[in-house]
């Protein structure tokens, strides 16, 4: 028995469920069944052109599209159908496909997203991330390689590779909060790497402080990393309240009508008088930031000294990370001391890009050939935006720390 | 306008909401709602009493019998009806009521479960701890007493005393695991007790060890005090699965019925190779600490060395902590080196009962006038055990500290 | 194995559910679950008392007050407890018991509402109507008598008689319109009742016209007895439409804003151009009766003859039927001709009171010692009543056929 | 404001809802969605053409079969993409669709299944029966036309004729048994035809006896005409249970076992002693007639003698009449007198087929051109059967009336 089950996990606890997948299609031939993470960047230009040929779309997700272009191919061995089908398509997409007889897997040529093969009982597995094989008791076989397709039947695996040969660039941000931290993403531990990446940031950005607070979970393994570089001791100042469960919000109208802050409490006891490295993994918009900033001030901090474990987000990504539109992104609007003020910290520092490298295991960046799909720092997207008119500008060269005066 | 809302939070994430709360009666002279942490030692006497009398039960729980109390009481003013009521109980409650006029709280005799008095806005808050104060904004004012019914109405508080003067005994597991670590109970913090617990843990039971790994998220804080004192680096080596969410578990039953553990993934890059100290707060059945060792085990750690910050759990409570029969509990039926063979770790500790009243800013636990309710690990009972015929033996004294030869 | 079922037709089809029976109660000496038929006349004023005694009412329903008297009662037997409760009742009843052992049944002392008992498969069965034993094959033994208690066990039948001696007086409502036309009730048919009715009725009331055309499926039987005693053919003028189904009802918002009369249909193909005399059982407010004069007209009927097969309704009904207050009832604030022009008839015409003690085979309405409760038609009310200040005014005088002029 | 409503109802009270209509597409251009009455009898020959072709289907309804066949049309106008696709159809249809402008009908070439245009409030309105505009108040227009295509939109009303003119044969299962008996079908109303075929029934197969008992509702007004004609009462001698409504059927498991016929009870007041002739509109597979029978003579009936206002059915329908496979049907594979004694009956008679074309004001049926579609009883089906292989047998002559010697 075979299975296509779609999660995506992320640190902060909620899955990403973009669409509910995997999408069914009966075709000739039988049904199939595909879940997608990432996204298209042709999709809509995709999804127009096959609408005026007489597609009919049941949903509005462009893991749709290549349910249609599949159906049309005119080829007759199943594979070259898919195959044919995702030739069409720009962007970010690992695929996980079923037919009656075939388990299906794909990346896109970069491998933006990753996608990896287990193997369980002697059954075939693909996933998102290695913890879901631990998770199933499943042992790692490989990654499914930037640009490959791979088929499972009866007779074995029969990998191809329909694409011309490219570098992979995966996308940096499954170290910095995608996938979760005891993943092996690219042969990387990911927690490793955050806390690698808290080190920079202590070695970059160095604060005097007491205490070391995590914004949880987000911000925990490079809180770790920066509290071992640095000395200061990790502690927990503030408590999640999301998994307290639902039931805590709905108690009455009465109470919700009150100005709640319900993701997070500040934990006085840790708080009260101390000066405070606050970590966290990421930047977007920062309106969490100014929240948990001001909790700590009222719950008696004396400094809050934000440390960001990764650059600045000056670019809208496109392949699969729910950013948003560039003027709501904090660091395209704002410069360094501009976000400081916003977020109300005493001193906000960013890791370097060079730093993500280092803590990759890289030199530092090379824009020739980078390693990574790193466009939200960078402005860099490694393939066409058709659907987007690409009138993003180059990003302004950013500070990287600011203090309070 | 009032509101009764009943939740009461663990660190484990799972809201103990044991009926559905508050019950709500129509007396005579107008409604009356109740919300009831605890629970009653006489509940089910009191309930035969009340049926053979002629009153019609609509629950199964003991929070309907101070209800038919109270309808039966033949009292002039609301308040000598309620109190009337509550002198015919025996165990833990802290109720929270509310009538068309009046908000009412009450504690027993001893204080066994908490109940705090804050302000918002002018409103009386009443809560079982004070990290709801802080979520909904709302002011701490100072705790109920035990022992004390508070009634708000528009002329503002008024204290009763019905009961003889006595001592407070609040449940010292309020500080060990059931309340959140933002709390403060009974003027303690709750994340300062847990450190300090496992501070004095490190002192009592040391370890050759690479890294402290704490059970999450149950272990977390005594886990921090443990590395602090002892020196030893603090790592997330194990990762929670229930904050993935609900999705995961349902994919397919082909993935259900393989030897899932769900509940907990080990962190490789973490643990592999490694001598870890495994900190939990306490140890109940043992079945959760025997699948997280081993699981550890098949991540690759060398050596695993489990520390407990609390007492062996030698007696069930019946005062509202969901423990089960005494022949359930693993300390009740193993001695200390049956329950490290029974775990599988290569050493396994508790913290004495000295070491908690020593957390708890005492010298050690004074036999004649114990300041908490510390049954579990004494079998010292505050109040009669009306339900139950009381064949509690007295508790083995263990020795705390086994380790693999 | 026994069961209690609570279900009362009519023949408009529509299930005549008051409270979601049966009522269940743990009691002492065990589980007591009943379903009552009718209506108390004290129900209020037994229930403000018990409240008072520190009862906790859980519905509306005045099934619950005997549930808390037998509760309350202070007898050994339960048989001798449920009469005790039976005692403080007034007003109708039919109420159907089970206790883990025994089935009971009791009917008030007037026996106003019905109650059947019949034996399948060697079981006893208690009903309210001779139709539900026939849809599930039962045979038919007796009717439980007025003021009769019936208690089946392992032992057999045992009955009680625990009130004084009184002549029956059934509601005569059961015959007009309550009871299910295939019922036979305290002896009659109810469909050759109302047929004789009906044949009464043109004996009474004739007309000239083309067709008689009963209000469907309430007027059906006396329709057809008007028919065959005038002589004049019976054909379907009208269709119901609610046995079209719900669905019809919600296409859309747009259609249910329109003047829509959804309860019944004009067959045109009868209607049209003929003089009919339109047979209804009864009239209440009214107001049906003038959108389907209204509808009958439109479809082009040339005059239209009101025929009610039973005399006006003049006096609430405080027993189980769900007539309004006096000042909505048509009969009590209009004379006849008030009444047929308020309907939009050509002529109105009513049964007379005597002409229904004739169809149930008596001379005439004997005042001093009725055969039925009549109240409706009558104002003899056979109870107290006690929680209604009974004001209610002597019926007037009113003639029983008006003609337009 | 436009809107498609899709609902059919029959004299059987029950709503023939095949599937969740109407279906909606997003085709180029817009939205369209679509209603549909009537079965193709090639919608799974077009529908695997379609999915060989590349299209999706959502749906196992052959309504979407032109959903696709409108979306892949290669036309300009929508008008003329909808006409495209009803050329691929054969079978029965009666459309209503609608897109942002225009409200669209289309009935097949025979126009075997009805629809009818009517006006309220100046807005077009399209249904399957005239009963549906009467009910919501609407104006009877005209009828679509066989074959023809209406199109409403700002400008008014314009009508197409894509095909090539025939003579209209609507089925005359409408008149027999689908139509709401108020409904005007072809111009004739639906009850007086069903009254003059119970005549025509009267004269064909009179009986001696004492009443004439329809089955309700469907044989009511054909009851009513036999007992006009033949001058023998007509009384309810079957009641429905069904109109009771569904909390009846529902009590416990243990009356759901015994041997419970919920649809109908005898009326023993009418049926003991009697001899009846029982009316029905028509037999499908004989199992219902069967167990009435058996009830009206467990009721005490004398002698029972079964009159069809139809002739027997010998072939399946195929256009939208939810009748059997050809072995299915009671008169596929028995002959009259293997029909009586199946049904248990003492005499068991059939309308001609003359006397069907009798009651619809011809003479007799011309076989060279029947004026409708009558293959039920006849196995003349006027369109091809491309889905099936039409192996249907021409139909045995059969005499019509059986009598238990």
């Amino acid at each position: 028995m075979s299975a296509v089950g779609h999660v995506r996990y992320s640190t902060t606890g909620e899955t990403i469920l973009r669409n509910v997948q995997p999408l069914f299609a009966e075709l000739d031939g039988g049904g199939f069944a595909i879940g997608h993470n990432g996204n298209l960047t042709n999709g809509l230009t995709l999804r127009r052109q096959l609408v005026r040929d007489g597609a009919m779309m049941q949903s509005t997700t462009d893991t749709e599209v290549i349910l249609h272009l599949v159906a049309r191919a005119k080829r007759n061995r199943f594979i070259d159908r898919f195959i044919e089908g995702l030739r069409a398509l720009e962007g970010a997409y690992a695929f996980v496909g079923l037919t009656n007889k075939k388990l299906i897997g794909a990346r896109d040529p970069f491998g933006i997203r990753p996608l990896v093969m287990g193997k369980l009982d002697g059954c075939p597995i693909l996933a998102s991330e290695t913890c879901a094989l631990d998770i199933i008791g499943a042992k790692y076989v490989r990654d499914v390689e930037n640009g490959e397709v791979v088929v499972f039947d009866e007779e074995g695996m029969q990998p191809y590779k329909p694409f011309p040969p490219t570098a992979p660039r995966p996308c940096v941000f499954e170290y910095i909060y995608f996938a979760r931290p005891d993943s092996i993403v690219g042969g990387r531990p990911v927690y490793d790497v955050r806390k690698t990446m808290g080190g920079e940031l202590a070695r970059e950005a160095p604060a005097t402080a007491d205490v070391v607070v995590p914004v949880p979970d987000s911000g925990v393994p490079a809180a770790i990393g920066y509290a071992q570089a640095s000395g200061i001791p990790y502690e927990l100042g503030i408590i999640r309240n999301h998994y307290v469960g639902r039931t805590f919000i709905e108690p009455t109208q009465h109470i919700r009508q009150l100005g709640v802050r319900l993701k997070h409490s500040a934990n006085r006891a840790v708080v009260n008088g101390k000066r405070i490295v606050l970590v966290d993994d990421s930047i977007v918009r920062g309106t969490t930031s100014v929240k948990i900033v001001q909790m700590l001030r009222e719950a008696g901090a004396r400094e809050v000294h934000m440390r960001i474990a990764s650059p600045p987000i000056t670019h809208s990504d496109y392949y699969g990370i729910d950013t948003p539109e560039r003027d709501k992104l904090l660091a395209a609007t704002h410069d360094l001391e501009g976000m400081r003020a916003f977020i109300g910290a005493d001193s906000l520092a960013f890791l370097s890009v060079d730093g993500i490298y280092r803590a990759m295991g890289y030199e530092q960046r090379d824009p020739a050939r980078p390693q990574f799909t790193d466009h939200c720092f960078t402005g860099d997207y490694p393939t066409a935006l058709t659907d987007r008119s690409a009138q993003e500008t180059p990003p302004r060269q950013l500070s990287l720390l600011a203090e309070a005066s």
